[in-house]
């Protein structure tokens, strides 16, 4: 039996994406709802970052989560097990999510009571860059096996983010990763991301993400 | 100095994808040109993989490599570095490439001489999955970092692939990765896929994948 909802996601009709996403971030402001966004490759380790994030966060803050997918509701399942509220939507393959379909999962997870909803996007690092979902914050993860070189790769999504997780750290090891020149490339597309250096496995570095929330969550409420 | 040119891809402009692929393959078929998709998730050693494969096979083959990226042309300087032709695509923000864009690239590369041309797809998951290149043959990377649900996640990609790579085979210790599981959940969608398990740092599987190559041009240049 799921203990979440599953939801087909219809395509957008708005012409003017930019338009919505502002619509819908002036809401969730007056609904007090901080909404993060959550990008990376597939398999860089976005679920398990977010298991342990919501346990480190579940008992000061009510949680709820958008578990975007082409198909398939594994992650729902996982995320499910930290006791959050879950909804899983399904994209019919489109590889992201805009704002006006950001809003369709919002309304299927109800985002009366919830302090912090995030949506953890579709695996790829091209489309869910180009389209503004409306979330108060961008997060990505980039895990050390992708390799250094990924800001130069796909420089928007790096240009984007708010905050930048480099996961897997505890793997650098067995990996030909240059960690500083990484960082390096990564500023100087964005001056302004917060870096922080994770393995979701361990718990190192969950902590100081956790406590990023807590401020951007603050600072969204007071402003 | 660039060896290597590099070229803006048009947007197509045929609704009809699928007629304009078989165009592709009979137009390839014709002038004994082997064309290889190779697709995979960002990071997942497509390059560091065709690199040594190219040098396994370079010396009984006329080689040139399409090198599709939304920006940048870090990949194509690796590449030329093996002596084959390269030509590096610009996709302009889109995230996968359909016939007539492959076509571009043919032209642009240059195929009369060529046995076995090569297109590195974008790194993605989704969108390659959704549109025939033309290809004679569809090859994916899937490494071992990114986890053993990969096929549940992104099912329409393991089934369209005619061989499946599983790199990284190195480092299968440091990871919670169930080969036997995951092969299993691979030849459910495709069981007619041929998987290798290569690791394209140490080289180990790459004569496997070269056999693989070698059968299936000749098998294309009989038939």
């Amino acid at each position: 039996m799921n203990t979440f909802k599953i939801l087909e996601i219809k395509q957008s009709v708005f012409a003017d994406n930019n338009r919505q996403a502002d619509a819908l971030r002036t809401e969730l402001k007056t609904e007090k709802t901080f909404l993060l966004n959550l990008m990376s490759s597939p398999g860089s380790g976005k679920t398990t970052t977010l298991t342990k994030t919501i346990n480190a966060l579940k008992d000061e803050m009510k949680i709820g989560v958008m578990e975007a997918d082409i198909d398939s509701d594994v992650d729902a399942h996982t995320i499910s097990k930290t006791g959050v509220k879950v909804i899983q939507l399904h994209t019919g393959g489109m590889c992201h999510l805009d704002a006006d379909m950001t809003k369709q999962g919002l309304e299927g997870l109800g985002t009366k009571e919830i302090d912090l909803a995030i949506l953890e996007n579709v695996g790829n690092l091209v489309c869910p860059a180009e389209f503004d979902t409306g979330a108060s914050k961008n997060a990505m993860i980039l895990s050390i096996p992708e390799g250094d070189d990924k800001p130069l790769k796909y420089p928007l999504m790096f240009t984007i983010v708010d905050v930048l997780l480099i996961n897997k750290i505890d793997v650098l090891q067995y990996f030909d990763f240059d960690l500083e020149a990484c960082k390096e490339r990564v500023l100087k597309l964005n001056p302004n991301v917060k870096i922080i250096s994770i393995s979701a496995r361990t718990g190192e570095g969950i902590n100081e993400f956790a406590d990023w929330i807590r401020a951007e969550e603050k600072k969204w409420n007071e402003s």
